[in-house]
């Protein structure tokens, strides 16, 4: 292969990406005018300051992470036979630890396969190639994909804040095969209905799987308020789980439809409800009502996806726990989630017992967990592992 | 009733027992002559400095943990009512989450009986009472114990560090009822051989529950080695979930006979093997003998159990990681824990990953873990919760 070559600045760390961290920070690469003229997606091979290889990266000179490694062969041809066998040792972890085709396939870096995310529905696999070297070679990946996986359909999702500092448009399209209405997800013994085009808002999110499943765990007899229920992750686990009864709350009217076709397809519609409106006014309405639970779950989107964000965000959880502890039978169970990288776990448990100890309540952990098996982290960036899940029982 | 009284320093966060804080530190407290002269185990009322009650508190002069608020209520009468109360909500939750009466019942501060830990082991319980207001009142908590549960035998287990600092005795007995050899104790697919009366290194541990459950999912087909197996925790649950092998490394005789007994019982024994040794010694030797595992554990004894070892701690389990990633077959998985208070997650993510990558390893984590829910934690001391598994994926 005859690849151009990049190289770390004196003060970068070789040392790191010896060791597997994956990424080239913009401030750590010797930005000379060949690199800089690099296109995004580029492929080059990175050296350290003695001009030592370090391996094969994808370089994208519009983005912070501006190199990111992708394989320690400074000679890998990056083909179809080389996704295929990327996506071949993903796929082996995944089917050791689930029945059923229904998983998050591929996780970025932590799979090898830096930027790229592809979420598997049986005979259906959505792909977010989020890094600029990933969407030039989407033909390769797809196909490798096909191979390794034999799913007939193939949608690309490219939407997402993600894209944006990678310079990438915006564009959902099925690329291959055929996707007619929302897809059946067997899970925790229930059925969603995913709708794979939709976007954000009306897809399934498989990272909150071992949190569902601890959650219904408790629920059995009880009265279930799903609160940031999307579409219907926890309330329908629950209710599999033998709830009495599930009410789900979001802001989004598509989203409850398909939780509401959820429910039916999982014959649980008769003990499952439905409430259009804003989180926060629900809850506020519910304790007006004097409603009572004896297990809530609030699941809202990230609250502090930045540093900078942070502070408020964690008011924010702080308010959620006030006004969702508030309707928490004596004795019931709350299960509070955060998926803001900047609240790690410590400051997330600080925000939510502040928030029960302002609702007059209290009670132990029982459970803290984060995302499932199909969600793998690299050690050197684990401190980051974005969603986490506390189980508190409100025993006073 | 009328209880003596004792009074916070000005300096103490009389705010934080309010929230729910349990433990006054000896130098928070004002140490006069008549608090001094309170014998170890004597009730009194805490007031703040303004004299306010905070709450019913157990106290030892002798400890460093010198009051624990035992209930809000000043006057509480702690009697075998109060007990059988405290019980019944503790049995409520795990009868909640387990099908068979095999859990931690009790876990101290979480489950409101704070220095009290209960096991139960279907119709036998066995108390630690690990503080001196509890050893007191053993008589009316075992009574409660009896009438909330209905067991038939209750052992009382006395050994142990945190009884010294107690200034109680080791003691180990019957109490009543009868015990008759090891018991049977189903979990996770297996039956393990819990000898309740042998002391630490032969009784059974039920905080890895869902590790083991965890580390079985993925030991299907697989070689597995379980190093410090104790009595056969991850080896059993693996062979029961279908591994093809699994040999059980311990330095202790009596617990190796008792997994062996496990997997007899089990039905498990003509896949199982066992090899006595220093746990160090035997993956050297191992290696030696180029031997190769689809699944390693290693569940190592707290290598850092205060922070004056943590350094030391560390390194220990950087060099574990580093023995045991060499006998990991290539994309094979390796299961780390630690059980060390000081040690805490992210110390000891760092050290593993830094033994892993000494063995020339790498991959990602695909699996963080803790104790089982039969093991809750207060929020204000979940910081240190003790114990973590971490599941290495090793790719290369």
């Amino acid at each position: 292969m005859d690849y151009p070559t990049i190289r770390l600045m004196p003060k970068a760390e070789a040392r790191a990406i010896r060791h597997g961290f994956p990424w080239v920070y913009s401030d750590e690469l010797v930005m000379d005018r060949r690199t800089r003229a690099l296109a995004p997606g580029s492929l080059a091979v990175l050296e350290d300051t003695e001009r030592r290889p370090l391996g094969l990266a994808a370089v994208n000179p519009l983005s912070r992470i501006v190199a990111r490694v992708i394989d320690r062969d400074p000679e890998a041809e990056i083909d179809t036979a080389w996704f295929a066998a990327r996506i071949g040792q993903a796929s082996r972890l995944r089917e050791r630890l689930y029945q059923q085709p229904f998983y998050r396939l591929v996780h970025a870096e932590a799979d090898g396969l830096p930027g790229v995310v592809i979420d598997r529905f049986g005979d259906t696999a959505v792909v977010q190639p989020n890094a600029a070297w990933a969407e030039l070679r989407l033909e390769a990946l797809v196909e490798a994909l096909r191979q390794v996986t034999g799913v007939g359909t193939v949608v690309k999702n490219g939407s997402g804040r993600v894209r944006g500092l990678e310079g990438l448009a915006e564009e959902t399209l099925v690329l291959t095969g055929a996707l007619e209405g929302p897809v059946p997800v067997p899970m925790n013994g229930a059925t969603y209905m995913a709708d794979l085009t939709g976007g954000q808002k009306t897809g399934l999110f498989y990272d909150q799987r071992p949190n569902h499943a601890f959650a219904a765990g408790l629920a059995q007899g009880a009265r279930v308020l799903d609160v940031f229920a999307h579409v219907g992750g926890f309330a329908l686990a629950a209710l599999a789980a033998g709830a009495e009864s599930a009410l789900a709350v979001d802001g989004s009217e598509p989203a409850l439809a398909l939780a509401e076709a959820g429910a039916r397809a999982s014959g649980l519609d008769a003990r499952f409800a439905t409430r259009k409106g804003d989180a926060f006014d629900t809850l506020a309405a519910l304790d007006a009502e004097s409603a009572q639970f004896d297990l809530v779950i609030c699941d809202p989107p990230a609250f502090a996806p930045s540093k900078k964000a942070l502070d408020a965000g964690l008011r924010a959880y702080e308010r959620v726990a006030r006004l969702a502890a508030t309707l928490v039978a004596p004795g019931g169970y709350l299960v509070l989630c955060s998926c803001s990288h900047a609240a790690d776990l410590a400051k997330f448990r600080a925000a939510s017992a502040r928030g029960i100890g302002k609702a007059g309540r209290r009670g132990p952990i029982v459970y803290t967990g984060f995302a499932g098996p199909d969600h793998p982290v690299l050690p050197q960036l684990a401190e980051s592992g974005y969603l986490k899940a506390l189980a508190f029982r409100l025993t006073e």
